[in-house]
């Protein structure tokens, strides 16, 4: 029997858990909190994520260690004497938006125009090639719209530099996107790649809120794919990999990567034969990758900050109600509720509480 | 947060965890052996069936007590101060094959002829009165083909009344049946109920080997809800209840009813809108229940005594492949896998590995 480790245990790393445990794996968690939510499923090394020797007794213990948290330190992940996957340099570049762009440009993938910033002339310089409005950010450990300040006039360009830091950090231009889609796509070791259907994303505050799929847009999903493949090879690519895009002008330009399974990809749980969990496992397993079809086209709603009362949501025909167990806390996701439909008009007729919320 | 203890921690209170953890829910689970294996899954208690002291401790951590197992003495959850779901009553009934063959004659539901056993002389009554061939059983503990015996003449019946213990046994009618076919459905305190489709199974040695469902046979499936509704509302039923149907000249004939989950219906897992372990949790919570639709025509294989190598499961199209994380042992259910397809025509097509097992 296969021992899995996770680095993070929060509700990526649980619902991992969830998908891993039919296929007869077993897992270690190691987060730095006691109470992560996946915990309660499986053994766990409470320890920080660059602590060398709990990633050492997390190593001796699994036959392969993944993350639910793209944030570990490579340097100390390199150290290891284990198996890893997503490969460490996958890692690397998610960490640090300038690597990541970087990356992009190198493959011909479109990207926000970007510079690294270091001081105020860098940044005087980048308003001047970039324009207005755009986004400073750290290059690294931001998510969920945290560590970015948007702006829109030269003025505001100190103020914002010395509130993030005043060095590591990026200037973006900013996309006027009319939406957001995603691509998740699993490949293994024999290289098999699987790729799920696009899901259309909205975000409040910079936190996902409803993902939808499948976004059916052939043309983008064959650029997508485009994309994805030239990642996957670059990176020589072991596990899930997600891409996140803005769309304009019927056009794709990457925002960023997830080195692991996806927010947007919860509605593969109930909707797609196989889940974006199970996928991943697969793929780190080198098995053969599972289908990736949906069964019905499907909508995601996220709790944020604390769990509605339940009755509403699971009254809707066909829907699945996520509570991860986590306690209430402001902008933190603590649930999910995913509805399925016949068709997409038959589930935009079955959402407006979605919208409530 | 609601809690949940599970008496029995088998493969049944296994998925059952996995089903519930999504909700929100967590998990106790008492069993006799220590590596029962539903308890990596959650907090554990390792006692014996009877054991009062332990059964109390159960209760006093948990908001609701449920079964994977109903061999559970209903003397000792008698004494209980919890709230038991399915009742007790249920499971007393589902222990004595005499109480369950009875209640069925009570509600006229079609069961074969059956006759209590305490003498020699009582067995050659009955044979007389049911004829041959037929099956004498222990009243109680029995499952999946063990303490019973086939009695083809009259001159078998004393080493068959000897072998089984020479009390507490029942003489059945053996049906000459086409097939067997089960229908699982769930209520709650509200009344709230639904059914699923009907499957047709298939055994080996008295074991379920094959599930294949939707059985489509509207006349059958209105009989089988007829049937249901009656014995659920008989024993004021709360959770899931199974009937397993043999199948002779177009009509229903009830061979027995399981107070829990049953595992014809683990392809409900991916095949269904709603899982039975789901729906199970969701009524003795009475919360909504979830849709029983199929999303696709399925069928599930057991994998019994030993796991196959995987990679011959995993790679046809859209299978899901469970494996228990059991030990080996001749006869124990260790995993299943199950399969979908657009009709059950590809399914067909999909099976033949599962014959050849």
């Amino acid at each position: 029997m296969k021992k899995i480790g996770i680095i993070g245990g929060g509700q990526l790393a649980r619902m991992m858990i969830l998908a891993g445990t039919p296929l007869g794996l077993s897992f270690v968690v190691l987060d730095p909190s006691a109470d992560a939510c996946a915990m309660k499923l499986c053994d766990n090394i409470v320890a920080k994520y660059d602590d060398l020797d709990a990633l050492k007794a997390l190593s001796a213990q699994v036959d392969i260690i993944t993350f639910d948290f793209e944030n570990v330190p490579a340097g100390t992940l390199e150290q290891l004497d284990a198996i890893i996957y997503p490969p460490i340099c996958a890692l690397a570049t998610a960490q640090d938006r300038i690597l990541e762009k970087s990356l992009f440009q190198g493959l011909n993938i479109p990207t926000p125009a970007f510079a690294a910033i270091e001081s105020l002339d860098d940044l005087e310089a980048a308003f001047v090639r970039i324009g207005f409005p755009a986004i400073l950010k750290t290059r690294c450990l931001g998510y969920d719209g945290k560590g970015q300040a948007r702006i829109t006039d030269a003025k505001e360009g100190p103020a914002a530099f010395a509130a993030l830091g005043g060095k590591g950090l990026i200037l973006e231009e900013c996309i006027d996107f009319t939406f957001e889609v995603s691509m998740i796509a699993a490949r293994n070791q024999n290289g098999e790649t699987v790729y799920y259907p696009l899901i259309k994303n909205k975000h409040q505050q910079g936190v996902l809120h409803l993902a939808e799929a499948p976004f059916q847009d052939d043309a983008l999903f064959n650029e997508a794919k485009v994309y994805m493949n030239a990642l996957l090879n670059k990176l020589d690519y072991i596990g899930v990999l997600t891409i996140e895009f803005f769309v304009k002008d019927a056009q794709l330009i990457v925002n960023e990567i997830a080195p692991r399974v996806h927010n947007s990809g919860h509605l593969t749980i109930e909707a797609a034969i196989t889940s974006q969990f199970e996928n991943h496992l697969r793929a780190i397993l080198n098995w053969p990758l599972g289908a990736t079809k949906m069964l019905k086209p499907a909508a995601m709603l996220n709790f944020i900050g604390e769990m509605p009362e339940e009755t509403p949501y699971l009254s809707i025909n066909d829907s699945h109600y996520h509570d991860y167990g986590k306690e209430p806390r402001i902008g933190r996701k603590v649930g999910h509720c995913t509805i399925l439909a016949d068709d997409l008009d038959a589930l935009a007729l079955k959402t407006p509480i979605f919208f409530k919320v």
